[in-house]
């Protein structure tokens, strides 16, 4: 996710550009840049570092001129250096482009134009479309990108400037959202509304496959095959919060629903042909990994959650033994740790303080360490020996979701590539949890179609100060995330217990009409469930019951009952946790709190 | 942990000793017997089984006589069985003897008595007695008793009627309980008060070293040198009730209070010249020992949180890789075993369901299991391959309390056994270890003499339905412990934290006035732990910090502060958990509620 802004008119580009790019800056902040257009020249000031860095240099080397593209940046491919900061042109400064998503087949596109000669100087994949525009020019500007974009894969939001056509701003949208802002006399291409609201309130949203030419005073919409689009104008009546949001209350609630996307960009490229392959993640060798005989997974708060999830997955898929860390309690524990020992750290920002002590105690002795986070460029993804992305993007409210997700899928990558290194699954096991993976955002895009229905229950558990969770096997790693997400922004005193531990003390704590949530998803244990689930109603506790569609059992042994799609048990977590965070989400609500700031938390815990 | 009970006078003893034998069934009701005299004979009836079982033993072949002993046994060597049942005889069954105790040496007095032809029946300690004073017989009922008292080291009481001298009973006291009621033409002998409560509110409490000799008419006492004792005689205010509890108001807090006794009990006989020696309790080899290359601890409530202790004792010492797993969760999570995993169960009831099922899985699975329990003869000492007993006695209240600390050191004797033989630590650490833990029950009872200063805090927090435990390290698993407590019998809706990652989350319902319980008693994680108290006090929390004696740091930054008496750091636990223990049971006292068997729960959780 990044931000991307254009603007065409009679004002001077940069102050509109930048302006713009502070609107965006919610959508990436590790680096950001500019490309003007005048006299014949395009001129570019890119950085790394927030938005500030780029004025400072501004001040000092300011850009002139009526036309430029501007982007903010949230590195994907390529570390947050000026180097790797958009825009990026050609050798010859004659294409400018800026971008947003990914350029799947950027290796093999790259490798073709070096071979050709053309000069690269970042690690991005957004550089081969600069070179690629210089390569296929035929004197049109809209033919010679509907050309680039023939050959590009990938999931994308192009805006792009040359000083072939000076008049022109060229804007190309794949599965990446981009509109174009129409003014008087000026118009604007964006990633969000939120850059352009102050200018105008008339805008054009791109489908996907579609491209926008736009001058000083037209917009004309294309499909990339040439085929011209007749599009509505829409008038934004978003005030400038709520489309920061996209038109969420909150972002917490709008980053719960970009999970199928989070999801999908997670995976993408990562499976091919019924396979996981990391090697362009990773680079541990065949050896390096058939040699890891102990793995440890060390993060806090809601990584640690992933953690607990990624013991069962590898010790399901590989039979390798793991254990789970809280990062403030390993780095003082003297783990055993031996050469073979892996060490998987987590951690959505990448600077989790205790997580980072954690990994360089690890590194120290002597254990290979895997970093699973969110943030190129942050200290844990420089720091591990591997990194293993998650493609989540920024991820604004403190209470993580999308994040949280993307983790997980960054567990069943890793496992299931060790998993096909290692020979522990065959082929067909191996298909059969990519092809499910692969489903997984459409399951999770209908659970959150139902979203509603969840608001009653959270309405009725707001009543309450104090509640229990309940689950066994991978249901008790969900419910303890659940359970962290109601703590965390509804102030309710929640607890996730293994169902079957219930018995063992705090049954005590359950009297009449104390609401229990009793995650019930994993059939293998569905019976035992139930059990725990007759103890605490018999004890008056009012149930809410979460199941696979198509169980007819669960709803005779609990009082209220929701259902989510059916997968392979092992990725139903990744399913059974959206109900939860929106029950989190709309209990918040329904209190009247601070959903995105909840009371003394910090999204990224940079103290011990 | 035993019943002993003894009548002379002009009454069928029969009746009274049944009746006494009744009010004593907290102390133990795996067995009982009783021997009564008549005719120049002693007759015996004694079974396996709760007190029925010789009850209707006793319909078909009554005991006529009026002067007998009574037993009811908590089985300590040897299991629950006829053989095993006291009372004990010589082979011309001219002396019984019920005893309540152990006889460290009975191992080399029995091996004496067996060279010189006697032939033993049981597996107990207690047979050596009735052999070793058939031996010993001098003509004198009172000699021959102080003769075989001087060859006997332990701890022990004593109950004896011969044939030789069919006028008096013999009683002996060595560090167990055991008193002499005074009646009118009548006297008796028990272990507790109230087993003679309806007969008699008049009784001698014998010392330590002491010896009674009690006939229809008079009561003597002599120290077992020979020298005689003046004692008044104490009038027994205490109802019935109260009685049973040794004038404690509660069964929790009576075995709060013999935590000291446990530890001892559970130490002794097991740490010789330095060194722990647990050849006479566990048979597995030193390969076996050896070849151990991983553990798991398994449990259920308490006893879990006792394996988690384990984790860093073992590790620490012994530097095997541990696992620890509820057993609920445990026998259904597919855990990777080979035959090099040792799976230590530990459940103080030996009859815990989920934990039972966990050790069968375990052995099925190829498994080597150790049992840790409080029962002898109880499923788990039946199924496990190998035991190790806490001698903790008999546990009545719901919440453990006197198991767990026995179970710690039951983990600390394995941990220093496993670190001998396998040569992990050295013979001055061993001894460090050893002199440590040998210590830990005097500094137990200087915790218990100050238990009324804990009362004001147990009241503050009594007001409130939701606090927090935080502490580091082995700090965590013991508030996690604390936490359980308060749950089970005061309701109040407590949850333990790892200190650290509190502000991962949870620190969003840490708000003006909750109580927050910090447990700081690691030095070497002390100043984080302060941090961490400090970022709850910003919130606005009130802090209980519970610091070692000595520490001028703590004070500083809490608002009330309790200390314990210092000792290695992993040993710490034992002493942590009293106060903690004391605090719930306060708590729950000044919430009215019924401390030893709070709603919802039972004491041995047999069902899943």
């Amino acid at each position: 996710m990044c931000g991307i802004v254009g603007y065409i008119g009679p004002k001077q580009a940069q102050n509109i550009l930048l302006e713009g790019l502070r609107k965006l800056e919610y959508r990436g902040y590790d680096s950001a840049g500019l490309a003007v257009y005048q006299n014949g020249k395009l001129d570019v000031q890119k950085t790394k570092g927030p938005l500030k860095a780029l004025e400072q240099r501004l001040s000092h080397h300011p850009l002139s001129g009526e036309l430029g593209i501007g982007h903010t940046r949230w590195a994907t491919h390529g570390k947050p250096s000026d180097e790797n900061s958009h825009p990026h042109v050609d050798q010859s400064q004659e294409f400018s482009v800026v971008h947003n998503g990914i350029i799947e087949n950027y290796i093999e596109l790259k490798e073709k134009l070096q071979a050709k000669g053309y000069p690269f100087t970042s690690e991005t994949d957004t550089e081969v479309i600069a070179h690629l525009l210089a390569d296929l020019w035929d004197g049109d500007l809209v033919s010679t990108v509907r050309k680039a974009v023939k050959q590009m894969e990938g999931a994308y939001a192009l805006a792009i400037a040359s000083v072939k056509e000076p008049d022109k701003l060229v804007a190309v949208r794949l599965a990446s959202p981009l509109i174009v802002g129409v003014g008087e006399g000026e118009n604007f291409i964006a990633s969000d509304i939120p850059a352009i609201l102050e200018h105008t309130r008339n805008v054009y949203v791109l489908e996907d496959g579609e491209m926008a030419v736009i001058t000083r005073d037209g917009v004309s919409l294309f499909t990339t095959d040439g085929a011209p689009v007749n599009r509505e104008q829409m008038r934004v009546t978003w005030d400038a919060v709520t489309a920061e949001k996209a038109g969420y209350d909150h972002f917490m609630l709008k980053e719960i629903f970009e999970q199928p996307k989070a999801i999908r960009d997670t995976l993408a490229g990562r499976i091919k042909d019924g396979v996981v392959d990391l090697a362009q993640d990773i680079s541990f060798t065949e050896e390096d990994l058939k040699g890891i005989d102990k793995i440890h997974f060390v993060a806090c708060g809601t990584a640690y959650h992933a953690g607990l999830m990624g013991k069962s997955v590898v010790e399901k898929l590989v039979r390798i033994p793991v254990e789970v860390d809280v990062a403030s309690e390993y780095r003082y524990r003297d783990p055993i740790i031996t050469p073979s020992t892996l060490v998987v750290v987590v951690s959505q920002s990448g600077e989790t303080a205790d997580t980072l002590a954690a990994l360089r105690e690890a590194k120290k002795a002597g254990a290979k360490v895997l970093g699973i986070t969110n943030v190129v460029g942050s200290s844990v993804s420089r720091e591990a020996d591997q990194v293993l992305m998650t493609w989540a993007g920024p991820e604004i409210a403190v209470a993580s979701t999308k994040a949280y997700t993307s983790q997980l899928i960054a567990i069943y990558l890793f496992s299931l590539h060790l998993a096909r290194v290692r020979g522990s699954l065959d082929a067909a096991e191996l298909k059969a949890y990519t092809t499910a993976l692969l489903n997984l955002p459409e399951q999770a895009q209908t659970i959150l179609e139902e979203a509603d229905a969840i608001r009653p229950f959270a309405e009725g558990i707001a009543k309450h100060d104090n509640l229990f969770f309940i689950g066994r096997g991978l249901d008790y790693a969900v419910v303890m995330e659940g359970s962290l997400k109601l703590k965390e922004i509804s102030y309710i005193h929640s607890e996730a217990y293994a169902a079957g531990e219930l018995k063992h003390g705090t049954l005590a704590l359950i009297e009449d009409d104390i609401p229990v949530i009793a995650l019930a998803t994993q059939k293998a244990v569905f019976e035992k469930m139930v059990s725990n689930i007759i103890e605490v109603k018999a004890r008056g506790a009012h149930v809410l019951g979460i199941g696979l569609q198509g169980d007819t059992e669960l709803g005779k042994s609990v009082d209220e009952t929701l259902t989510i799609p059916e997968t392979l048990p092992l990725l139903t977590p990744v399913l059974a946790v959206i109900p939860l965070q929106l029950l989190s989400y709309y209990a918040s609500v329904a209190r009247g709190l601070n959903v995105d700031k909840p009371r003394n938390l910090a999204k990224s815990v940079t103290v011990e």
